[in-house]
């Protein structure tokens, strides 16, 4: 690397520390026209991975309006926010969420460590490994598997779980690390708007400190950007006397449904200037981000790509009764209020990087 | 501004636009002796209010050994996190807390929206302006107080309740705007870790969305980096079908003693690197940033300065029945951990930015 001059930075280095902007965030109003948003600028796609169309033109529309000042809807870069859901939105969530996997990976260390739960449900499912009946489980033994892998050890020992368990565990289909089905095109988009000077956030209904554990490393979303749902957290003091975190079998705030735009409140307290989602766990999200005034950006990733992912969203030409009644109301109130929808096997060139 | 090649932005731009970090922090290790810390870089006093001592010079030493790979407690820029309490740490508290002052404000308009309350203790005695009365209601009526003037409206509508309260409203000393109340040397310690990379959260026991309505302006700090008491929020649809978040008379943590390192986790999810606080509510929060390996700050701010403050904290030679045992034992911790403890008569040459 080049040394500058004191108190000079090249925007490469800039960027390089995580501290990226476009010249155009940096400068004042009415001059900002001499610094174009910063991938246009150098004439490379910044959404290589997105074949051109409505949504990558939405992105692209809504970066260039919210950073240019002489646009009439410049957004303050302390005030860029966009909020991104995790399972569905950025990385596969079937055939199972991925902190579930974890959570029923994590059993037999529960059972080894206190044997009296061997025989007992739904442990006892859990360590037959009949997959037929554990995916029959009733959602109170879920929560009950939940309660017993995320909660009652120090968040450090948690964090530490979760980053030995996602680096050696691999999904069922790709026989891949879960971290590397990360849909390449949204990790385009996140990079794209940090550029630009937006933080990106996961507003999830994902545990908080799970995500928190490879969040940084699999996404480029430090741990103070994760919104998800919250357990209660107790401090105390461990044998020695050193201050400890422990985790509750208590909900502070389901992160989902309502619960996401009041976690944003309550964790962030800006109404985000561009959300993503999949589900109708999104929709609050987006209809509060789009109750702000000027410009917003609400989308909505759609699953209709079963060769390349899994095809479970609307507009597949389903039955309703195949795809989740309220999945497609959430499509149709996209397409009534005009937020861009995102079709996965359309828009997206390549759904992973792993992909030729 | 003089514009310089597209992609360039001079350390001075970095510093207006609120993204200063040192020079040293944006170089790779091994060349930041090249880039000595910013404000001794240009020999100016980074903290012109502070009298030399071992305060002062433990922030210097602080902030110089963090920011430089050679220490050996180099904290990357991303890790760089300063709590700060704010009543009595960064602001005046007495004779009452600001937020209270508020509350007992705002009675009157709550009486004016529902008059069945004018004849209701404690409103009535509030409305009575009988100040003796009020100063001995009961903590349950004073909760009373807080419920009808904190919840009830929207977020919109209650910070816009509390930035015209702010401005217009007076200490009853100084016949200041309260935000004038804030202590110019914390002031410059913000402002002198925030220029070094460090990111300055309040972590306070005063309500998350109070503090938020006047942080920014009053303190520099945005409102993502308020930790403080949160009460529930629900997310619903106005009569327009707009989506509104409205304030519920709901506890969501008390963010006060051991609430402070859980609420800490919960927002930011790191160990800070540095707190200062300066009551008996912030000794969990500083026990928590010492536990962190590497270089930790806790600081303890104590009022003994009667004529230009108040006097009313440890080492006043006061029997400890007048100065409150806990907060004695708060200042004897520090003293036998050896955290530094700021003396607003030894260690500030002024208190306040209007002063003289």
């Amino acid at each position: 690397m080049k040394i500058r001059p004191e108190g000079e930075v090249s925007r490469r280095q800039l960027l390089q520390m995580g501290l990226a902007t476009t010249a155009a965030t940096l400068v004042p109003a009415g001059v900002e026209s001499l610094f174009p948003p910063q991938a246009l600028a150098q004439g490379q796609d910044p959404l290589p991975s997105w074949n051109d169309g409505v949504a990558k033109q939405a992105i692209l529309n809504f970066v260039r309006v919210t950073t240019s000042s002489s646009s009439g809807h410049f957004v303050p870069p302390a005030e860029r926010v966009a909020c991104f859901d995790q399972d569905g939105t950025t990385w596969v969530e079937q055939p199972m969420y991925t902190q579930v996997v974890f959570c029923l990976n994590r059993v037999p260390a529960v059972v080894k460590a206190k044997p009296e739960l061997a025989n007992v449900e739904p442990f006892k499912t859990v360590m037959s490994g009949d997959r037929a009946a554990i995916a029959k489980l009733p959602t109170a033994d879920l929560y009950k598997i939940l309660g017993a892998t995320l909660t009652g050890m120090t968040v450090d020992i948690f964090r530490d779980q979760v980053q030995q368990w996602i680096t050696t565990a691999r999904d069922p289909r790709w026989k891949k690390p879960f971290t590397e089905l990360t849909y390449q095109p949204m990790l385009e988009v996140m990079s794209y708007l940090r550029a630009n000077g937006y933080r990106t956030y996961f507003v999830t209904g994902g545990g908080q400190d799970f995500v928190r554990a490879y969040c940084d490393k699999a996404y480029g979303v430090p741990v103070e950007q994760v919104v998800g749902t919250m357990g209660g957290i107790t401090f105390s003091y461990n044998a020695s006397g050193k201050p400890i975190l422990t985790k509750d079998p208590k909900l502070l705030l389901n992160n989902d449904n309502a619960g996401k735009p009041e976690g944003i409140h309550l964790m962030i307290g800006r109404i985000p200037h561009a959300a993503f989602g999949n589900s109708i766990g999104d929709r609050q999200m987006l209809e509060y981000t789009k109750s702000g005034d000027g410009e917003r950006l609400a989308m909505l990733v759609i699953h209709d790509d079963k060769d390349r992912e899994y095809g479970y969203g609307p507009a597949l030409g389903l039955p309703a009764s195949k795809i989740g009644t309220f999945t497609q109301a959430l499509y149709d109130e996209a397409k009534a209020k005009g937020w861009p929808v995102i079709s996965m096997k359309k828009d997206w060139k390549r759904i992973f990087a792993f992909e030729t």
